[in-house]
C-alpha cells in the first residue's frame, strides 16, 4: 500500500484491512515504541468543510506517530484557494506535505485529489458522510471486542436507506464473509436493493429485515445504531409513532446478550439514551479511539514507515 | 493535583498555587531542561468562541513542554459538533487527548466538561471572561516582582462591579492573606458586597474604597488596571466626566512608588496610555509571559509529568 | 540578519539573498540533517486575512526545521484581538513565540508589527499581495534552474501595471544586474514608469516592451506568467480580444527554448493551460517547494540557528 491513495475501501484488499487491524492492536499496546514512527513526516488536513471529530482523529494519529500537521478547516480557507481547482491546490500542498487527508462537500473530489497528488491522499469524506476510515474504525471495534469480524450476527438499526456508513460496513463485512445481518428500520427507511444484492452475492452471508429493535436485539452480537432523521419521514405522525422504536435505552439493553457490542458512528442525537453510556456493552467511545488507532496504522502504512518492533512481533506470532 | 480538572481556583489549594508559582519560576530559568517534559502528550484546545490570546498561551505552554496540540477555535467548529452535547464532544476528545483546555460562552460548561471527561479539563473561560489561569498569571506576576503575594498594598482600578478577573484576584489574594486592598472606581462601578464580605472575612486583609486614582496611587505596591466600558454608565456625560480619572498615564505614574507594578489582564483599550509601556513598572506584557509559564506548570502538574531537575532543586533550597 | 525583521526585500542585502539561496539548496539535499535546527523554537503565524498557501508554507518550513507553530487565520481571530492594536497583539505574541509571520489587509501593518515586536517579524503580505518571501521563491527557482539569477532574458507576461509580485521581482533582479527584461502586456496593463526607471538605473539591465507573447517567447530563458484580471479592462470586447494572447498553451510552448523555465506565483485561473503542467519547462510547482525552502533558510537565519553541516559545506566549496 506504500504511496497509494485511499479513496474508498475498494483501494484496500481484505488482507490489507486485516493487517491494518493487527497494526492498530499493536499500536495500542506499544504507544511509546511507535511514537517516533513518522518523525520526519508532515500530514496536511484539507477540510473544505469542517468535520471536527474526523479532522482531530487524523491529526492526533499523525502527532502520536511523531509527525507534524498542517492544514485548514472551513472558514480558515482563503478565497484564492476556494477559487483554485482541487488539482492545483493538491499539487501545491503535495510540495509541503508527505500525506493528505481531505474532506470536501462534492462527491468525487477525493478521486480528483488522488489523481493530482504527488503524495498519498486519504478520503476523509466527499459528498456524503461515508468515508473509508469510518468503516475501518467500525471493523477495528468489532475486532477488538470479538477477536474477529466474521461468524457474527450484526444488527444495523435506524436509517438504512440513506445511511452510507451502514452501506459501507455491510459491503466490507461481506468481503470477509460469514455474517448474518439483521436490518432493523422503519418501512420508509429500508436497506436499498443494491445493498441487499451485495449480501446475496456473498455465499456465506445472509440477512433478515425487521422493524422492531426489541424483537430482535436478543439475537445480536453487534448492534450498529444510526440516527433516524425527522426530515426523512413523509409526515410527523409517522415520525413520532416510530421514533421510540429506534431509541436504545436500558430497557432494550436488558433484552440483549451480555456480550453484545453497541456501535454508533457519532454524533448521536437521542437514539442512544445517556443511561446506556456506562453499560460495558457500549462501545461507541472506544470506536472513536479505534478510529484514531486505525488512522495511525493507515498513515504509517501509506507512508512506508514501519512500526518499530511490529514485524518481529508478527514473526513471534507466526 | 494529578488527573484533576481545574474549573475554578477552588479546585487548587493555596499550597498548590504556591507550588505552581515555584514551578513557573523554575521553568523560566530552565527552558531547555523542561522542553521534553510532556513529550508524549496531546493537549486539545476546544474553543467554542475564539479567544486568541488565551488559546495561544495554552498551546505554546504545551508545545514548549514538548507536547502536541490539536483543537478548534470558533468558525472551525463543524455543525455536527455544534449540535452535539458537551458531554459527548468531551468524551470523544478525551479519546484523542491527554488534557483539555476549554472555552465556552455558557456559564457552567467547564464543569459539565470536567464531569464528562476521562482526562483533566482546564477552564479557559465559560460565560464571563474570568478563568482560573488568568488569576494564576496575575499572582505569578506579583510573585515575580515582589517575591511574595502577601504584605502588599494592592490597588484595583476601573470597573470593579462587573470585572470578574478582579473579583477572582481579590478572592485568591485573601486566601494568602495580609493584603491591603485599595478599590478605585466610579460610584457606578463599585465592588459588590459579597466581594467586600470576602475581604472582611479574612482576618489579615482590609480594604479602602476610593474614586480618584491620583489621590491613592502613591500608596500602592501593585496597581491592577481594568477597562471602564462606556456601556456601563447611565449617561454619556458621566462617562466623559469620569473617563480620564481612570486612565493611567505618565503624569499619574510620577505620583507612584518607584517599585510599583502595573498589571492589566489585556486587551486594553485606552485605559493605559502607550507612553507607560516603556516604564519599568509596566508589568502587563510580562504578565502575559507569566501566564504562559503558569500554564506550563499547571499542564505538567495535572498530567503528572515531573519537571526534570525540579524536585532536586527544591531539596537544595530546603 | 539574526534578530532582524523582514518587511520588504530592502531589509535583505544581495549578499544575504545569495546566502539564503545557497542555504535553500543545502536544505533541499540535507533534509534529515536540518530537521532539528530550530527544535526549541515557536513560530506564530498571524494571518488577519486567510492566505492558505502562504500560511502553510511558513508553517511547514518551521515544522521541517523541528520547530513548533501557533497562530490564527481569518475567522479564528477573536473579536478582542480584532479590536486590539497591532502593537499590543504583537507585543503579546512575542511573549509566546520566537518569530512571527504576519499577513494583514492594511498596507504598513508589517512595519508597525516589526517596530512593536520583541522578536523578528516576516511580512507575509500587507495591503497588496506582494511579499518578500514570494520574490525569494521566484529567485530560488531561477537559481535552481540556471545556477544563477543573472545573464538571463526574463519575460514577464500579463498584468504588469498592478502585479506587485512582478515589480518586486524586477526590482530585485536589478540589484543582481545583467538581466534583459521582456515586458509582455496589453497596452492597458503596461509596466509603470517608476519600474522602468529602476531598470534604466541599473547599468547592466535593459528592457523591451511587447504585446504579443508568441512573437517574443523564443527569446526567453524565464517566462513569468501572471493573471490578467477581467476587471482591469475598460470594456469586455478588449478583454475577449486580448485574453487568449496571454494564455500559455502547448502551441506557444513549441515556440520556446527547450531550457526555458515557466514561473507563476499561483493561484492561476486559466492563463496557463493544464496541458503545460507536464512539460518539463513548467517550474511553477517547484516554485512552491522553493518558497518553502527559502522560508526554512530565512526562518533559521533570522533566529540565528545554524544549519548543521552548512558552514563546513561552504568551507569545502571555498
Amino acid at each position: 500500500m506504500v504511496g497509494k491513495s485511499v479513496v474508498t475501501l475498494d483501494d484496500v484488499s481484505t488482507a490489507d484491512i486485516t493487517d491494518l487491524m493487527s497494526k492498530a492492536r499493536y499500536i495500542d499496546s506499544h504507544r511509546r515504541q511507535v511514537a517516533g514512527t513518522c518523525s520526519s513526516r508532515v500530514l496536511a488536513t484539507l477540510f473544505y468543510e469542517p468535520s471536527t471529530r474526523t479532522r482531530l482523529s487524523f491529526e492526533t494519529a499523525m502527532l502520536r506517530l511523531g509527525g507534524k500537521v498542517i492544514g485548514f478547516a472551513g472558514a480558515q480557507l482563503s478565497s484564492a484557494t476556494k477559487g483554485e481547482t482541487i488539482h492545483d491546490t493538491v499539487k501545491v500542498v503535495s510540495q509541503y506535505a508527505d500525506i493528505i487527508a481531505m474532506r470536501h462537500p462534492k462527491e468525487g473530489a477525493a478521486l480528483v485529489a488522488a489523481q493530482s497528488s504527488d503524495v498519498p491522499v486519504i478520503n476523509a469524506g466527499d459528498g456524503g458522510h461515508m468515508h473509508p476510515t469510518q468503516t475501518l474504525a467500525d471493523l477495528a471495534t468489532i475486532d477488538a471486542r470479538f477477536g474477529r469480524v466474521t461468524d457474527l450476527t450484526v444488527g444495523l438499526c435506524g436509517d438504512l436507506t440513506f445511511g452510507r456508513t451502514v452501506h459501507s460496513l455491510i459491503e466490507t463485512l461481506c468481503r470477509f464473509g460469514n455474517v448474518r445481518f439483521v436490518l432493523i428500520s422503519p418501512n420508509e427507511l429500508k436497506t436499498p436493493r443494491y445493498v441487499l444484492d451485495r449480501i446475496d452475492a456473498s455465499p456465506t452471508c445472509s440477512y433478515v429485515e425487521a422493524t422492531d429493535l426489541s424483537a430482535v436485539i436478543g439475537d445480536l452480537d453487534v448492534l450498529y445504531m444510526t440516527r433516524v432523521q425527522k426530515e426523512r419521514f413523509f409526515n410527523e405522525d409517522d415520525y413520532l409513532r416510530l421514533r421510540d422504536t429506534y431509541i436504545l435505552d436500558e430497557a432494550k439493553m436488558r433484552l440483549a446478550k451480555p456480550t453484545m457490542a453497541v456501535l454508533h458512528p457519532l454524533p448521536r442525537v437521542n437514539e442512544i439514551a445517556a443511561e446506556v453510556d456506562n453499560d460495558p456493552r457500549a462501545a461507541y467511545f472506544e470506536q472513536v479511539r479505534n478510529g484514531m488507532l486505525m488512522r495511525m496504522a493507515l498513515e504509517s502504512t501509506l507512508l512506508g514507515d514501519p512500526l518499530p518492533g511490529y514485524a518481529q512481533s508478527k514473526e513471534v506470532q507466526a
